[in-house]
């Protein structure tokens, strides 16, 4: 029996990442990371129960030591299959507060949370990822991003400085890395996503919010574009969003 | 026995308004338009030969009276069925000359082989667009977009003119009609589409053109995005392109 | 005595226009052309009655042959003195209205106020800025944008769609036209100008409005700059003005 | 006699700071920062014996306790005069390499040469520059970017990472300080700077790098600006780059 190809998903909550574990979990074998078991124990018992393979680790990926270790126990679990798709979602560091009262730890957090973690991430998931040229749909490397990588709002000093920092590491990867085989994509999530968190946010339209299985169907949709037809940067957003 | 929802593509040759025909023929009724009929014959006959349902009418969009003329036989023919999908994805106008050998007639084609074909194109299908909001799908309208539509590059003045303009206005039309429940989206597509007449191009890499196959199935994607999560843009290019 | 250079500002009224035609008059003599002599003849007095050379003739831009007319008249006028400047800046074509009651002619009057008149502008100013790299600046080709040159808002389609094609083409003759010592920029004006006609609007804040004269200070320090450092887009806004 | 308005400029080397430097000591006290004195000591030389006020500190702006040491140490050394402009210029950080040689370290030093630098000296500065706003000039805070500010290209993932961030940072700080009266600009140069370790390099055209004193007249123009008319961003190149 032929090893089941396995997709990484760091920053597993109750939105986007839990949703794009479910939808590549039927295909492939799901590692999924959060710093808190509690943010993946449920959905690993959901898909393991329900025909899937799912293993949750908790890690910090801005800490290359720990997200090392964690990457290691990953493969091991999973027995060194092949990686498919690797996808950097951590929602920490947005602050939203005045710039002169933002902390330079607030700073750090909302900096390193998008652009170190991602650079930890990509450092270790690319060396594997070039090695899967040969599965079903080209291997795959894939970044959320917000408005805030795109828009730098008031208030938003620090959180935007990690998400144009993250969209500048994507591009430049996908540069390096498409070339080589490798499918590297951004995706801005430009709204509110319906989480239990946001029910009562919004409500004048009550399907104002990003869904985030819909989210998901669109990152499991450029994981099977072939390598001809690569797409790098898409924006995501309810009808109703002013944009 | 319900009737077919009809999809309109507008601008059918070789590359990725057959292919979108070809794709969006597996769910509805499909319009094709190209000013010359043997643009959409072979294509018309293929699809209703495999248990499609397709029908070619010739016309120049940028020509309002005969659009409008064409665009009433189109809804004559399947019997007011509703409007699901519209795309315009006409080819012509690209001009590669010194600015200073432009002809005026030259830059008006480049111009309103964009812009003012998109202007007919979208006054007449986002009427039908507006009442098709109970579908299965949310009612969508694809604009064609390319490098020229992000990049004035030198030499290339009358076609990124018409580029550029084309994506304003898709920019306007999905912020006025993304809340009335039409999804409008515009996809750049960067980079040489692999159809007969660039069989000779860039051979170094085989697989390095984009296949408009793959074109399609991500036009397709859009369109079944549900109105919590519309798309606005996407860049597709091959994997060795530069960009 | 030497020959002044001459500047030409196409699109003279209340703001921008006039007060660029007023700024460069320090240096140059200068040609400003508006559909209605009453836009250009009380600045053609003003600036002829302190010291300036000015020159008004009456054209539509998008007219090529009348266009051709005008832009002869001028150097007779001149004398054939060598082209510094010139300045493509009209203000019509704003049509804010829902994009199912633009008209035709309303959307070709935005198209074509913007992107074919500049085409216009460009073809016959260019020829004669490229003899002109001996001049103590370097030959410039200005272009006036908006915030519609950069966004297509809702109800904003036919002006967006013009702005966004004059951009293109700035884009365009930038970098062909770069190389060969002219210098090409677009300037972006976001914001509500302070000319008599906007006296009304806005007066929460009464300095809240830009300032044509600081607007010229910007195009001639552009006109400046050498061809080592080229600035080719700047964004221009009020302090309090949302972005 | 009135006390001397301070510009404050980080990053002085052979190039953009120093000439930066030049430009306002014409009209303020300037006060230098480099990490080595022996890139400062010079240019304090040179402007203090033509008349100017010029004093320099070492310090490393990454460091927020060494860099408020320096930054008390420019202002008892200037009593307490008020800050009029400053400039965030530091040039460190470009790493070219494949994203899989570069270290931790490195990547490191790229995001936060520029993104944590720019946070601390936008601290200190800021509640600065908001008790200046009666000055001649509205007080200004530039930030120097780069293609990479705008870019992220094959092999330049940490400088783009920071450069990214640091125009997020400049764009957030515009909208909340904007309003505020303080001018916040981002001046993307791209190109090659005219200094001593650039001699060598393409040679083919010899005035094909950026003049740092043009580049020095353009942050000056844009300290100029009154608050109805600010400009935010800027791109500056040599007439013969490729872009």
């Amino acid at each position: 029996m032929a090893t089941k190809p396995v997709a990484i998903i760091v920053g597993v909550g109750a939105g986007t990442g839990a949703s794009v574990a479910r939808r590549f979990a039927k295909e492939y074998s799901v590692a999924v990371i959060a710093r808190n078991p509690e943010n993946y124990d449920p959905l690993v018992a959901e898909i393991n129960s329900s025909g899937g393979q799912a293993f949750g680790v908790s890690a910090d990926v801005t800490d290359s030591n720990a997200w090392q270790s964690a990457f290691n126990q990953i493969f091991k679990h999973f027995k060194d299959a092949p990686l498919a798709a690797a996808v950097f979602n951590p929602g920490g560091g947005v602050t939203w507060k005045p710039f002169l009262e933002i902390t330079e730890d607030e700073f750090a957090v909302g900096l390193n949370s998008q652009a170190t973690g991602a650079f930890n991430f990509a450092k270790s998931t690319l060396p594997l990822l070039l090695k899967s040229t040969n599965l079903q749909h080209p291997p795959t490397l894939i970044f959320t991003g917000a408005t805030a990588s795109v828009r730098g709002s008031a208030n938003f000093a620090a959180f935007a400085a990690g998400k144009f920092a993250l969209r500048a590491l994507a591009q430049s990867l996908a540069r390096e890395f498409g070339p080589q085989g490798v499918h590297v994509a951004h995706i801005v999530v430009d709204g509110v996503i319906d989480i239990p968190r946001t029910k009562e946010w919004k409500n004048e339209h009550p399907d104002a919010k990003l869904d985030p299985a819909a989210i998901a169907d669109t990152y499991w949709h450029l994981h099977t574009q072939p390598r001809t037809t690569f797409g790098f940067e898409l924006d995501l957003r309810p009808y109703i969003e002013k944009w």
